[in-house]
């Protein structure tokens, strides 16, 4: 190994190559099911919102939040958050309450691995359309386990923050992923579709 | 290696470590030069419009492009985007050219290396408020250098697409690096910071 001129280089594409093999996309024509899928492997989004805030109220604006659809292998389709009210975008949604999740494989390794360039279609994503709602009972229950479980550190976020959990409540499914434009999928299509591959 | 349990993780790990280890990302009280650097390592962005489609016109919607402030270790800030008018949030500027477009170091292997958690503001990511303009003649000449030398893919996407290269303008830049809430940053700040170390 030490004679190879990129030893660590080499491990990174073999340790990464490696990792690519856990991820089975759908064939692209099952659309539904590739949306699930990018749900699933994502552990965050892009939210996009209605500023409230000088001097860009009225305008888009775009921020990062973590999601989880459930725990690694155990998938709801429904995105979950815990937000607080401090957060900027948060504020947004208490004046809109509408608003776009985009996931994208080139969050995962899968995109550079296969060579599909982030834009590419192959490289594929979806975007949510719908609006931030507030779980409690035994849907915060669950929002927890999908959360915590992909998402240690949330255990220990400062509690004079007052967390809540909620949902991303989809109304329209958009997805990218081959060659001929987007995509619509209705929520029921989505919600009704598998995921992952089917076992024997 | 046959006998560790998982030697494919390993491998996966030691390579991550090497690649990370690129990552110098600036103190997080020089706000200016950490928003540099998330907009020169990152080779995309989500981008946040106002729709201009059915069934959700007039909402926010968020979707994913490739961007390039510079070839590799030359930085612009500047993030320069590669365009058709076949693309619906392309659709929607023509109509609202005001837009946000964010990106995080959880797109690269930062965040997950150091244990940050994506919704954690030490998993540094920035927020571009302004508009996307289309760029010509020599300014041109550099997004297309820009962009070509980090999405290599782009120089054979299809020709009757009508691509063109543009910017994003910047207005605004909003920084969340640290514990304390969203900062704030000039575009004069944001050009005149250096977003990687000085050499001697």
């Amino acid at each position: 190994m030490a004679s190879s001129p990129r030893p660590a280089l080499l491990l990174l594409l073999l340790g990464l190559s490696w990792a690519s093999c856990r991820l089975h996309i759908p064939p692209h024509d099952q659309v539904a099911r590739v949306a699930r899928f990018i749900a699933h492997q994502c552990d965050w989004a892009s939210m996009a919102t209605i500023s409230t805030h000088a001097p860009v109220a009225g305008q888009p604006f775009s921020n990062v939040f973590s999601v989880s659809d459930g725990p690694p292998g155990s998938s709801s389709g429904v995105p979950y958050m815990y937000l607080t009210h401090m957060e900027v975008s948060v504020q947004d949604l208490q004046v809109h309450p509408q608003a776009s999740l985009s996931m994208s494989l080139a969050q995962t390794d899968y995109c550079r691995l296969q060579g599909f360039d982030p834009q590419s279609p192959l490289c594929a994503h979806i975007i949510l359309s719908g609006s931030v709602v507030q779980v409690n009972g035994t849907e915060a229950d669950y929002a927890k386990k999908a959360l915590f479980s992909r998402h240690p550190e949330m255990i220990d976020w400062p509690t004079d923050h007052s967390w809540f959990f909620a949902k991303f409540n989809i109304t329209q499914v958009w997805v990218l992923d081959y060659f001929g434009g987007v995509k619509t999928v209705s929520p029921d299509e989505y919600f009704q579709a598998a995921p992952h591959r089917k076992h024997h």
